[in-house]
């Protein structure tokens, strides 16, 4: 996330990139009927934002983790496993997480923000690619380091929208993510597993979630984050 | 090269990679018979540099760049091209690039600083091999920007490195690396004309250089720089 400037995603289009697992668990929610995500950096904004809306009526669950672990309190973690129909369907779902939900707020000076994953790759990059605006594939990343799992989706997206036609930019940020997604494809969930998002799911016993997470197209929708309400909902159309 | 944190490199073997072209050039100058090659951060430092050796009786010869072009005054410039014996056989070379030298004399907090690029990738692995030290490849970049060029080596390096029984450290740098360079090397000089560097020199007119600094293996040195003298030279045992 540190390489990307603020300048550079005002006026074009983002899609956040947290691909192990807090793109993946948006999708999820959005997939089993939330009526929306709301994420929020602190598990004390969380708290704030879940109270102001269930004294609003508003039916919520909250979510999230910090470590990889459930945060206490909170009914959800972030594994897309978890947010199933029965626990999330018709709720809002107030979410906070190490890293993406920080880089989705980072993300809201772009005009559309988007949430994209392997999980609903096809989804997304249909929805982006009859979009004239610049598109920014932002790699959330840890502690302002590279994370592979996030590059490897980003590449596959990049690879895709430039056999639509579209033209990359002048650094080499996007054709190494091209060429790692091209050297990765043939053992995809070897690679993601081998990644330190990865390593650090299997040590937790959370090897399911990196599968999950390494699965292309399983989930057909393109989450879109509105900066006005500060709620990520299905994109217009809803499910693509 | 700024996501190296220099406790990281202490202790250990790094190799300097500016694989367009600072490494080539510096592993054909020491291959042409150039006794020693001294890195230096400005043109100033260079021209003291100079000073100094010619007054202490060493044949010295100036090169080096700006923006890719000779430094005026300088009888050489960043071209792997340029170093022929005639030119270079027995004398100093002071040197300065834009991005390279910074590098090098940014790894002297190293114990064994090798200079490394597709040219020598054999030559420079071989010797790190049997070294118990921990390797690190050290991607010069550009601006604090990752350079697909620097990379791409490293990646070969990193694979071949692997193979022989090294182990990778904990974060994703090198697995990124490794797969970029698998997904490049069946054109791997489109893959090295594609990158920021390999375009500004074709721009330039220099793409001859971008097709010597993607070859493989036609400069069978090994530069090791000496922090106590500031001298590049051949390693012990000089040609590999």
């Amino acid at each position: 996330m540190s390489d990307v400037e603020l300048r550079v995603l005002a006026g074009g289009v983002v899609v956040v990139i947290d691909a192990i697992r807090a793109s993946v668990t948006i999708a999820a929610a959005l997939a089993a009927g939330a009526r929306a995500v709301v994420p929020v950096l602190s598990v004390a904004e969380a708290e704030g934002r879940a109270a102001a809306l269930r004294a609003a009526g508003v039916a919520v669950v909250c979510g999230g983790e910090r470590g990889g672990v459930r945060v206490p309190g909170f009914e959800l973690d972030n594994s897309p496993a978890s947010y199933t129909s029965d626990r999330v369907a018709g709720r809002t779902v107030v979410f906070t997480t190490t890293n993406g939900t920080a880089a989705l707020l980072h993300a809201a000076s772009a005009e559309r923000v988007l949430v994209g994953s392997f999980a609903n790759l096809v989804a997304v990059c249909s929805a982006v690619e009859p979009d004239p605006r610049p598109v920014h594939l932002l790699c959330c990343g840890t502690r302002d380091e590279v994370s592979l799992d996030d590059v490897l989706p980003a590449g596959a997206m990049a690879d895709r929208l430039v056999a639509a036609g579209r033209s990359l930019t002048g650094d080499d940020g996007a054709r190494l993510a091209m060429l790692a997604w091209r050297g990765a494809k043939d053992d995809l969930e070897g690679a993601m597993r081998s990644s330190r998002g990865g390593r650090n799911l299997i040590t937790q016993g959370l090897g399911a979630d990196v599968t999950a997470c390494s699965r292309r197209d399983w989930l057909e929708v393109v989450p879109e984050y509105d900066r006005v309400s500060g709620e990520i909902r299905l994109a217009d159309g809803g499910r693509k």
